[in-house]
C-alpha cells in the first residue's frame, strides 16, 4: 500500500516574534494533527520543563557525539548551549506519512532548507511590519525618526523571509495559528502531492 | 497608497462534481470575503433564476460583440448557448485590491489559465477518486472490470488536473469549502505577496 511521505513544517522568525507562544497553541489544539518535534539541549531544564516534554535534555558529549555521526538535522550553539533536532525520529515519523513540526531558530532553519529543500517554511513576522504599513500610509503624525528606524528594521526582517515559502503575521496567536493551520491544509492539496499519490495508487504501489 | 491586486480564483473540475453546489455554499457563508464574477450566458433564464444574479442572460449578437471586442475572459458554446465572464468586471475588481472567484467549465479554466497564468487554479475532484483508492488498497472483494474501468476514468480525471494549481476532493460540501478557503488564507500568506507588499510600502508607493 502507498503511503505518502509526510510534511516537514518549520516554523521560524526573528527571535522574540513568540514562536514558542504560537507552538503550544497550536499543540493544544485537538484538530492538529502533525506532530512535534521535540528539540534536544545541552542547557539545564528550567523549573517546570520536563525531559522528553520541553526538550531532551542531553549532556554536552552526547550532543556532541550525535553531531560527529550526523544524528542531527540542524544544530547551533545560543549563549554557551547546544540545540538541535534529532533527525530520526524526524524521518521516521515523515516516512509514516504523517507530518511533523519543528519550531526552530532562523540559523537552523537555513540549515533545514538545505537538507530537506521541499520542506514547508514559514517566517512568523512581528506584528511591527503590518503596524508600520498602517503608519506609513497613515496621517504622517510620526516623525521622520522613528519611521527611519522602522523601516531599515522592517528592511532586515524582509532579507530573512527569502529562504521561507510562506509569512504568518504574528498580530493575535490564534489568528497566527489559523493561518498556519491553512497553510497545512492547502499544502496537502497541492496538485503535485495529488496527483502523485494516485498516480502510485493507479500503478498498484 | 498601494495597493496588491487582488487574487483570481478559478474553481472547475468534471462536470457533474458538483462545483456550482461549492460555490453556492462558499458565498452563503459571511466569513467569505471574495467577490463573484457573474457569468454571461445566452440561453433563457430557468424557474427561479435572475438576471444579474445568477447569470447575465444576454441575447446572442450582444454576446458575439464581446468576444469580438475581446471583452471576455473566457468562453465557451455548450448546447448551443454560449457562456462566458466579462473581462472588465474581473479585472476592475482585481485592481482594488478585492479577490475574484470564478466557477468554470474546464475548457474556459484553460483559457483563463493562459490569459491570468497567476491565477490559483482549484480542481474541484469527485469522491470516485477516493473511493477508488479505498477499493485498490481493500481487500479484493471488487470485480476486476469495476475496478479495470475505475481506473481508466481516474487516469482522464488525473489528466485534466495538470493545468490547476490545487485538488480539493468534493467527498463533503462543507469541507470542500473548508478546504478551499484554507487555500485562498494560504495564498495571501506566501512570501512573495507579501514581500512585495512590503517592499512597496518602504519605497513609499
Amino acid at each position: 500500500m502507498f503511503k505518502q511521505r509526510g510534511l516537514l513544517i518549520v516554523l521560524s522568525g526573528p527571535s522574540g516574534v513568540g514562536k514558542g507562544t504560537v507552538r503550544k497553541e497550536l499543540f493544544a489544539s485537538p484538530d492538529t494533527n502533525y506532530e512535534y518535534s521535540i528539540s534536544m539541549t545541552t542547557r539545564q531544564p528550567r523549573e517546570g520543563e520536563a525531559d522528553g516534554v520541553d526538550y531532551f535534555f542531553r549532556p554536552r558529549e552526547v550532543f556532541e557525539a550525535l553531531i560527529e555521526e550526523g544524528k542531527l538535522l540542524e544544530h547551533a550553539e545560543y549563549v554557551g548551549n547546544y540545540y538541535g533536532t534529532p533527525l530520526d525520529y524526524v524521518n521516521e515519523t515523515l516516512d509514516s506519512g504523517r507530518d511533523v513540526f519543528l519550531e526552530i531558530e532562523v540559523v537552523g532553519a537555513a540549515q533545514v532548507r538545505e537538507k530537506m529543500p521541499d520542506g514547508l517554511f514559514i517566517f512568523l513576522a512581528p506584528p511591527s511590519l503590518s503596524h508600520l504599513e498602517q503608519r506609513l500610509v497613515g496621517r504622517g503624525t510620526e516623525v521622520l525618526e522613528v519611521i527611519a528606524s522602522r523601516v531599515a528594521k522592517a528592511r532586515d526582517e524582509l532579507e530573512m523571509m527569502d529562504l521561507y515559502d510562506y509569512v504568518v503575521e504574528n498580530d493575535e496567536v490564534t489568528k497566527a495559528c489559523d493561518r498556519i493551520n491553512a497553510i497545512v491544509t492547502a499544502e496537502h492539496c497541492r496538485r503535485e502531492r495529488v496527483e502523485e499519490r494516485y498516480l502510485a495508487m493507479l500503478e498498484g504501489e
